[in-house]
């Protein structure tokens, strides 16, 4: 993106986006339920999480994105719809087809996600019934829609820019595509640019690769972490380098924000890994090293314990790491030169250590290879809010 | 075993082994120095860490352990000598030669072993000076030599049995083959049976596979871990059956008290998966249970948030899952059945959960592989030990 921003002060809509949310009685009062549609129908995209125990809208959202078409994207937040069996895919049917009609619209153009607890009912009758007269309440403000998809997330997050005649805008929760807490990552990505569902959902994977599969909050893969890309082409044909870049952009500054957030976060971690035989390692070493307990620890604590950015590269053992060429730094200060531990002026690093986002970069010094991953810190806060998530 | 069990109600050393601890200066006042001695030279065997920036010790104990003879086992405890380049092997020739010194025999027949911090220089001096006359304080109660080897151990760690005539007797200090803190897994085993260095290399590459290999307190790997077995022939000779048998018997109950004193831990997890395609699929779906932070903190609140188990299990993305077979219990409790969450009694299961060890049971319904695993929960306590580690 060089130094041009491609990004809005403030998040709008594409042409033709609306969003609207409720509280429906999921939960005590907080919003439970969010409705994004376009006005046409929009060539769309989207990607799923891996998990063997995919939930229910998971397994029906495969089914709907077949189509290549949607409408619209229905969310609750509070009950996930996972590990309800067949009942559960018949009630996340029941919630698409409720949206649908509140629309006017077919239930097989409506993407549906659930995030919250694991084999719980969901109340669909409360969804039912909350959805009616959603469609009046639609509106332009893309905030509105991520505070309706929100669990533990501590605010909501959405974000648009400009590419060419369209624009893009960017609806997410976390705090992870690794999981943080029984909550989920749903990410939408909407534009009124116009490309088909083959085109977008090669764009989304790429973009995808780079950006939300590089975020790990605590290393545990939700079961219905849901991405999904709607481009309703109001603003005409954009140019496909120009359109993806900004893509790229945007999903690698969300996936900044969901790891800003993980849970009980104080501060992001970006680690940078060059040099590395190829860049599937360079993935492998960039994902030891954001998952560490030990490095996420020190980075809490602002502590400049580096043996343990060694440790966490050396326990890659199927990659070619070799102590004599590597080399690291934190915040661009040079604390690993040749394997070894550098001397360096601890309160320095210590104070570097203490910023709002962290960044650690290695260079392995064996081949070209390189990757970035995203995480945050590890603290008593995340501990604290997943030792009594469910009954809370 | 069945139910005979071979430990003694109190740890004591096979014939012809002794050991002795002392402060030598690289702590304040704690015992930080510790010799293991056996009156003659012994068979040996040793496994090290696998990460790829291994202390110096490790370097030197590869070499050391060609020979497949030990007499003796030098220990310091607070710095780990590990990135510390040429000069760090040197330092631990030194300390090698220092122990040689004092107990009269050669260098090439002592193991040397360092845990603590990572990229400090070891006080050499310190060492060699406060070996001097540790050859006088070798004495008999194998706790001593525990102590010595201690950092962020909460007891030190024990443990003897009889087998056949011969005695067979372990000492660790922990808390993780998965490293939980700078600190390091290390493990001595000493018999008075009599094994060549390959038999004895052979089996305890077996037991270690099924115990210390399969512990996670917090999934980072040491650059320090070893685990050696001494054989000194006094007893005479064994069953191979039977020594093999006792061996990872007291190879698991070694890693069951590793994980209970766990960094910050409060509890034990016992992870035991059934049912898998095969051995080495078993064997990821059991760590990928143990290392979820979302699992350790559910265990941690005693809350009964059974889909982390569910999602633990589906996000080993490589191996054969399948929801409709797959069974789950907690301490004997059903809580999963054919990958749905069962109706169950909350009060009993969340009772069952703060008991002192947690048994987590999995069966997977496609084969006949099975796996397990030894972990603990993820507290406060883990976090604030780690926050400030290198500093305190």
């Amino acid at each position: 993106m060089s130094s041009f921003s491609p990004f809005h002060a403030t998040p709008i809509f594409p042409r033709g986006f609306q969003c609207a949310s409720r509280n429906v009685g999921l939960k005590p009062s907080a919003r439970d339920l969010t409705l994004f549609a376009s006005s046409v129908d929009a060539a769309a995209a989207a990607v799923f999480t891996r998990n063997h125990f995919p939930g229910a809208p998971i397994i029906l959202g495969r089914e709907t994105l077949r189509g290549g078409l949607l409408r619209a994207v229905i969310a609750n937040s509070k009950v996930s719809n996972v590990a309800t069996g067949p009942q559960g895919v018949e009630n996340a049917r029941r919630m698409a087809r409720a949206a649908a009609a509140e629309l006017g619209t077919s239930a097989d153009r409506v993407l549906v996600s659930s995030t919250g607890v694991i084999g719980v009912s969901l109340p669909i009758e409360k969804i039912e019934q909350g959805v009616v007269g959603m469609a009046a309440d639609l509106q332009s403000d893309p905030i509105v829609g991520a505070e309706g998809i929100m669990t533990t997330d501590s605010f909501p997050k959405a974000l648009s820019a400009q590419v060419g005649d369209a624009t893009m805008t960017w609806v997410a929760k976390g705090s992870g595509m690794i999981e943080p807490n029984m909550a989920t990552m749903l990410a939408y990505i909407f534009t009124d640019a116009a490309f088909d569902a083959a085109t977008l959902d090669r764009l989304l994977r790429r973009a995808v690769a780079e950006s939300f599969n590089m975020l790990s909050v605590d290393t545990d893969t939700s079961t219905s972490d849901t991405c999904a890309l709607m481009a309703n082409g109001l603003a005409g044909t954009v140019d496909e380098a120009v359109f993806y870049e900004v893509l790229l952009a945007g999903c690698i500054r969300m996936t900044e924000t969901l790891a800003r957030d993980g849970e009980g976060a104080t501060r992001m971690i970006r680690v940078h890994v060059r040099g590395a035989l190829n860049d599937q390692e360079a993935h492998v070493v960039a994902k030891s090293i954001v998952n560490s307990p030990l490095v996420k620890t020190m980075v809490h604590g602002a502590d400049p314990n580096v043996g343990r950015l060694l440790m966490a590269i050396g326990k890659c053992f199927d990659c070619t790491i070799t102590p004599s060429t590597t080399h690291a730094s934190i915040n661009g200060f040079a604390v690993v030169r040749g394997g070894e531990r550098l001397a360096f002026d601890d309160a320095v690093v210590r104070e570097t250590l203490a910023r709002d986002t962290v960044d650690l970069n290695v260079e392995l010094g064996v081949g070209t290879g390189q990757a970035r991953a995203y995480g945050c810190d590890l603290t008593k806060g995340y501990v604290e809010e997943n030792a009594a998530y469910y009954s809370s």
